[in-house]
């Protein structure tokens, strides 16, 4: 069956997904380690998200590009609506996952509107001890978990005054210093905003 | 006990590593996957392989930082003799781990000869199907394993005219076209050229 990113987050609730402990094993050679290695966690756990899919009977298709967007198209035709993008993150930090390159990502909403609606379910995860938790899980859009930051309209992944990654903030945390937008509206004019206040694109 | 390198490594041969099969799961929620990505493999398999020498009653110790030169450190006491390098490569494309930063390595073989003779333990894996398999296994020093290249006297990854890390060459394959050094002097002087060579360290 297809299924909505909704669906799919009340099943994975229903589940008690966050009550769960699992974890990752290299057995090889009579040797079985219980890795505490956080580095790839991302990548193993939608390895593990697109099983636990299956074996739910939830249908899904990928981009022929899987390292194109989305992860995850949850309509059995359409290929813009019900996409799905995963995150995770370590919950002893903070969320810094790349949502999308800044640059590709305002070119490509001028023609892929509809990206703006995908839908991101996101696990913050805990590796204690070579333990495997989901300490929480949501289910957000794009301009749910972005906002301002102190440089510019939108947080970004910033090197050497080279903006690469659109990046979340805190959403989760009443302490955060900058809330996330309160619309789609928004979160496209801090976009524009951005655009405007960065020098590689800026209308000289 | 404490062994030398080659000790482990003929523990390995005699284990027959090369005749096993292993994988990695990712065990949650009651769904099971074998993992078929390879970004993580080296880090993984590092881990393994810290629990194969624990298993096999080998002593070892490793540095304050863990980010530093060497992986394990095989004598009792010393820090400048029996120091193990791992390194893990997916046998179906070419050996490009990373050996050392250039310009660091050139830096530290002033004051620290020593690693000039520590021992690189490099696992070929192969990974199909989620069924892990160790091909081939190497124990060499560094000057056995790089070479010349087109660019410099030394291989290295080099992005935009910027040498990052010395990379080694195909020196398990008949046909290459650089063969690796026939010696520690050949490659220490090969070293040398390429700092000649290369713009940023030049003598202008």
């Amino acid at each position: 069956m297809f299924c909505t990113a909704e669906q799919i987050y009340e099943m994975l609730i229903d589940n008690r997904i966050t009550e769960s402990v699992g974890n990752i094993e290299f057995n090889f050679l009579n040797v079985s380690v219980n890795i505490q290695e956080k580095s790839a966690i991302g990548d193993l756990f939608q390895e593990w998200f697109a099983k636990w899919l299956v074996t739910s009977g939830i249908e899904y298709r990928t981009p022929s590009n899987t390292q194109e967007f989305p992860d995850f198209l949850l309509d059995s035709t359409s290929n813009t609506k019900n996409l799905l993008e995963v995150k995770t993150f370590d919950y002893s930090r903070s969320a810094n996952f790349d949502l999308a390159n800044f640059e590709a990502y305002c070119h490509s909403i001028k023609t892929k509107a509809y990206r703006l609606d995908a839908d991101y379910l996101i696990f913050a995860y805990l590796l204690i001890d070579g333990q495997f938790k989901v300490e929480k899980i949501w289910l957000k859009k794009i301009w749910q978990i972005t906002g301002n930051s102190d440089k510019y309209s939108i947080k970004c992944q910033v090197k050497k005054e080279i903006i690469y990654n659109i990046r979340p903030i805190s959403w989760y945390s009443q302490r955060a210093k900058f809330k996330s937008f309160n619309n789609r509206l928004e979160f496209v004019e801090a976009l524009h905003q951005t655009l405007m206040q960065y020098s590689k694109t800026q209308i000289s």
